[in-house]
């Protein structure tokens, strides 16, 4: 069996599933979450990705967003995976921020990390062809994260020219060439050299204007990350110089928590729906 | 001061605030949590308090329920309680069913417990004046909770005439009097007198009909603890037998889980706020 389900519960009268399966991309088991909306017993549903932040599981979203509620209404699958390789056998670092828990969405070509550490492939490539060939979900796809997997999600939407419909992002670290977890992590997995990592870099991506789709995002004032570490001007920077149309809110008050995504998760998904099923 | 506080969020333009305190009932340290709705800024607002199951602290229903967006709506402060008392020097037992986080909401007369296991008292009397006297509440207040929670949610309320508007629950634990969770904490914390342990049974105060009050109850027909450790059906008899008028419904292929509190939360706050608002 491709996938091996280890988890259901019924919520919003649709189904919350993990699974478990064998990456080749990033060489192990892997774990993912998905939502089927009730919609998904009859015919085949949009997909939103969802790519979460540093030291996160597919659990956190799960369970603290209240997404499911909005995508069993809108009748959109929501697709949760593992933000980095796991096991005994997968090099791993004591920080936070880099190793298990910190794949950064890209594919790492560096030693000890290029092993398993290739997150760019498996999430825009592997996954989806997975998802698309067991569960019942069409080829439709939006994509969606916080913090790290804001940055992963708008590197992927921005790069992968036709792919996705729509993309949004919590808090996302918009320029990570120039942030402090940003140049670690880079320099880990991609190596010294900077010409190497603006291949991963959303405000760079989004100057360049490769590809254009309709972008959400919203960024906490309060969020004790801001700007430092997610450098939001520099997106804004990019997205007037090219132009691109994408919306960036600034949202007072609201910090970096799920208690944030959770507060702004449905006009999210309905942003999303509207790409979806046009 | 009296109540210190530990953190703050902004959630649906309103306040998630946990707090500590010093309880005299308990004898120690004890923390909770306090969403705020955005109404609260201005007015004074109802109150629904949240009994949490076994193994529970303040913060699960706090970020799995989804419960503060529908509150934010109704203009309705939830308060969350921990589920016990906590800390070194109080009494604690190895299993997850008994001690900490298992304070089943008894007023405890055995040794070890009795010390600290105050929690009746705690949470009908101590907890309320504290939130009326600190926050911007009113007066009007509501109760629910789930599994032990519920089953505290219950007994309260079914004790404490005119105390609370309405009382809600999920997957309580109906008859703990007759189950193997409430035998082993009722013989620990009551002894083994069974007559005392008929204050702290919903089934058997229901059937009594000591108080009236608008009840709502929702129990997953998919839940590993239903029947055996729930005996929904003793409250349904109990609630026919003394023509109560309590809703009790089962909701096929849902779980003991978050995911079922977060799929019906919603009914039951607005069924709350109907009542709170009347």
């Amino acid at each position: 069996m491709t996938l091996i389900q280890l988890s259901e519960h019924k919520l919003f009268a649709g189904r919350q599933i993990k699974y478990q399966h064998h990456s080749d991309s990033v060489k192990g088991v892997m774990h993912f979450s998905v939502y089927l909306p009730p919609a998904a017993e009859k015919q085949k549903v949009p997909v939103l990705y969802w790519l979460s932040g540093l030291t996160c599981t597919d659990e956190n979203f799960s369970v603290k967003a209240g997404a499911q509620r909005v995508a069993a209404e809108l009748g959109i699958a929501l697709v949760i995976p593992d933000t980095s390789p796991r096991g005994e056998h997968v090099a791993d670092d004591a920080a936070y921020d880099l190793g298990q828990g910190a794949g950064f969405y890209v594919n790492a070509t560096q030693e000890p990390w290029a092993a398993h550490y290739q997150m760019y492939h498996y999430i825009s490539s592997e996954l989806p062809a997975l998802v698309e060939a067991h569960l019942p979900v069409s080829a439709a796809k939006a994509i969606s994260g916080h913090s790290m997997g804001g940055h992963g999600a708008l590197v992927i939407a921005l790069r992968e020219a036709g792919a996705y419909r729509s993309v949004s992002a919590f808090s996302p670290i918009c320029q990570p060439s120039e942030c402090d977890w940003g140049k670690k992590a880079f320099t880990a997995y991609l190596g010294k050299e900077q010409s190497q990592w603006l291949q991963y870099d959303a405000s760079f991506l989004l100057a360049q204007k490769q590809n254009s789709l309709p972008m959400l995002i919203d960024q906490g004032e309060a969020d004790q990350f801001y700007p430092s570490q997610l450098r939001t001007e520099s997106l804004i920077e990019a997205n007037q110089r090219s132009q691109s149309g994408a919306q960036i809110r600034l949202q007072a008050g609201y910090d970096h928590s799920y208690f944030f995504i959770s507060s702004f998760i449905e006009e999210h998904l309905r942003f999303h729906a509207r790409h979806l099923k046009g």
